[in-house]
């Protein structure tokens, strides 16, 4: 029998495809990675996946596990060999169950983020994880990439939010982790050690989540800054006030604002330009008067003492989320201005000032007039930190140029500062060459010796994350 | 040359003990296991733990790393043989750095939990991890047993405050994954690999720890409820009224107090004796009068609504101690009553309930008047379950009699309920047996595996954890 044909006996025919458009499997979200599978496999239940892996074994055919296929790194498209298999979870859509006393959700790989956001705030209670992708991607990838977003700060990376998981091992296993404790020391770490490792140990199928009492009034509100480090310094005061009530502390340069400005005029941008723009929100459980004493104590104090030297507060729902869609139109608005040279970094929250100066400096002494997008979560010290030809160079022409030392003026200014070159997008095919150079050698050797425990045949994902 | 003289080249002689009383590495803390170690070595450094690793490699010898040797199972104690070396972290003491502005502490693994929390709080800032062993236990012993304590509802387990790690392997190297980022998505999670995994994969020797801002007011309150199930819903009433403000929630059982109330009469017991009683604590950022309003309010509504029969709030930092006092002089009373069978076990909150209700009547019908000290981390599902004998009965005829039949009763409750054997204290000699019985094959496979990747001449901690 053929592998084409054991795979339509795991999970009928029709969930086998092998003809017509299959770019949405194939071509990844970036559009930089397209490649051509054997079939594209839809099981609909963990044990259809788990005869899936079985039968790639039998064939010694490897295989590629994707969600909603809005990675960023190239982990979740097949190659080109037109051998692999693609193993799509969008059918485990399923939401096992609610245990609101236990505050925990239980879900399968392929449902889409929002839809596990939803059904938290049915029964009146919060899935915190929240990113830009969150209409499309699944929670499986989620998972799979550690993901991270705008609400890491308080709540953690998707890492934080997961009690238990299910997962398909490479002997076509199913080891059932799906626990909803939040204490147990039984042993090795088995949950962590999937939860990040973009689908090359193996395929996660479902999951049990931790949702909290959601907060009864939001506070958001946009302030103009000096410098990097007024906005650190206005970090540390809103921690130390708000506590875990910070909810979100996003920092925007003002190039990244002028963009928003030049592609999205119609956006009001309600202070005026300054070197540096925090946007900061507050979640309360009190009352909304309550919150908004504290914040905007927070804010005069804060004015009056120099760190700030502006602010504007959202009055309503409306107001809020319009800061939230400027903050959000900035990826958007550098689209608009062309391609450019994407760092998805983190460094030490007290070393974001200095590593900031320095790469810019750095960066503009070898690249005068290079224009930099410099934006993120700065609550959890990671920037995404882009870069953009001078004013009428065409980005292709910077790219093809530039790319090469861009990125090693960038990530020689991480690893100095103790940082990561990849602080929630993962590696995949995008940084795997990168990283093989700037991680340990103990490091990459202890990663090579648990893959090769896990998935001894390679099947999982092969090439991904690990150059081969 | 001999392994003694490896050992003495590696860490100097003064620093391989052979010979006098041993017994405080030798023997573990319940005095339930005492071996006899080859030598016990104590590096000064993480370049010497990697030169004992390495001479033990050398000569095919096993070793076992030991903290403060408080751990309750049985992990960090050589077996009786003569043969395995005995590794002591105590002199890697020190605080490698305080970064305020990150909030993070570099502390090598020998450092006493309180010399952590102590260096925090001359900062003004926090370190959860609170546990009753706190001024002897280490945080290399914390993190490879993945301490919880009375904080974990708030700040999570000793995992949850670990950002980075500094590792001594198989291989004696070094790696050196310091991290104090909180997002890093670059591989495979080393980190909470090692964390829990009790010595068996490496030698912790040093650790990145989060800090948080210090409260400025605590509350603390004892309440009396008629049922578990009142328990339950005073937690979810807390947890959505003061959210990450509540830090603490434990319960108590009637018969722990009554023997605190028989063997430390002096200890004043506010409350009249109830079915349950519950220790709740909040941790205020804004002020006293903030922190008592809320609370105050919380509990009037629950005693107005039934949940609660009565209440003692704390009137000062005095009363607070007194409270906890309370709560930590269970574990002695129940010591002072005799031998009993002791349970560190976590379901999901929502089914501590039934699992009570149903185990405590498994056990009277089994064995008529046992008695019962149930107490513990109720916001976390972890529970003390401990089993004493009816009164008059000897404890250790009972224990000779019936701990396995009691153990049974109640880790097969335990696994009914879709709990851990283990909450907190891990699996060590202890529990290995109990776990290989009911851990999944497929679990069990995985942490094969990766013992195999990781340590694939079985020379940490041999025979912990995992049979043999």
């Amino acid at each position: 029998m053929s592998l084409l044909d054991d795979l339509r006996a795991a999970v009928g025919t029709a969930q086998v495809l092998t003809e017509g458009d299959l770019s949405a499997y194939e071509l990844d979200w970036r559009k930089r990675y397209r490649g051509k599978a054997l079939a594209v496999v839809r099981p609909g239940s963990t044990a259809e996946v788990a005869a899936v892996v079985r039968a790639c074994a039998r064939h010694g055919a490897s295989l590629v596990p994707q969600g909603g296929n809005t990675g960023l790194v190239g982990a979740s498209v097949p190659d080109d060999s037109g051998r692999q298999v693609l193993l799509s979870t969008q059918r485990l859509q399923r939401i096992r169950a609610i245990d609101t006393a236990n505050l925990t959700i239980t879900v399968e790989a392929g449902c889409v983020l929002q839809t596990v956001q939803d059904a938290a705030a049915a029964k009146d209670l919060l899935f915190p994880l929240s990113l830009a992708a969150e209409g499309s991607c699944t929670i499986g990838g989620n998972l799979a990439t550690n993901a991270g977003g705008t609400q890491v700060l308080r709540y953690g990376n998707a890492r934080e939010l997961c009690l238990g998981l299910e997962v398909v091992t490479a002997d076509g296993e199913v080891w059932d982790g799906l626990s909803g404790l939040r204490k147990d020391n039984t042993g090795y770490d088995l949950r962590d050690l999937y939860i990040g490792s973009e689908g090359t140990l193996g395929v996660i199928t479902a999951a049990t989540l931790r949702l909290y009492p959601r907060p009864v009034a939001r506070m958001t509100a946009l302030a103009a800054l000096p410098s990097m480090d007024a906005a650190v310094a206005l970090l540390l005061r809103a921690q130390a006030r708000l506590a875990a009530s910070l909810t979100g502390f996003e920092v925007m340069n003002q190039f990244s604002l002028d963009l928003v400005r030049k592609h999205f005029p119609q956006l009001p941008q309600p202070l005026p330009a300054s070197p540096w723009t925090v946007l900061m929100e507050a979640s309360d459980h009190e009352s909304e008067a309550h919150a908004r004493a504290l914040f905007e104590a927070l804010l005069e104090q804060a004015f009056e003492d120099g760190v700030i030297t502006d602010a504007a507060v959202a009055e309503s729902l409306e107001q809020s989320k319009a800061l939230w869609h400027l903050r959000e139109s900035i990826p958007l608005a550098q689209a608009e201005e062309g391609l450019n040279i994407k760092h998805d970094i983190s460094v030490p929250v007290s070393r974001i000032p200095a590593f900031v100066a320095s790469t810019d400096a750095a960066l503009e002494a070898h690249l005068p007039g290079v224009r930099l997008v410099d934006f993120g979560h700065l609550g959890d010290g990671n920037l995404h930190y882009n870069v953009q030809a001078p004013a009428g160079v065409p980005g292709a022409a910077f790219l093809a140029e530039h790319e090469a030392q861009v990125n090693r003026i960038v990530y020689d200014a991480v690893m100095a500062h103790g940082g990561s070159i990849s602080a929630e997008h993962g590696v995949g095919m995008l940084k795997r060459e990168e990283l093989a150079q700037r991680k340990s050698a103990v490091a990459l050797g202890l990663m090579r010796s648990i893959k090769q425990a896990l998935d001894p045949h390679g099947r999982f994902n092969p090439g991904r994350l690990l150059v081969p």
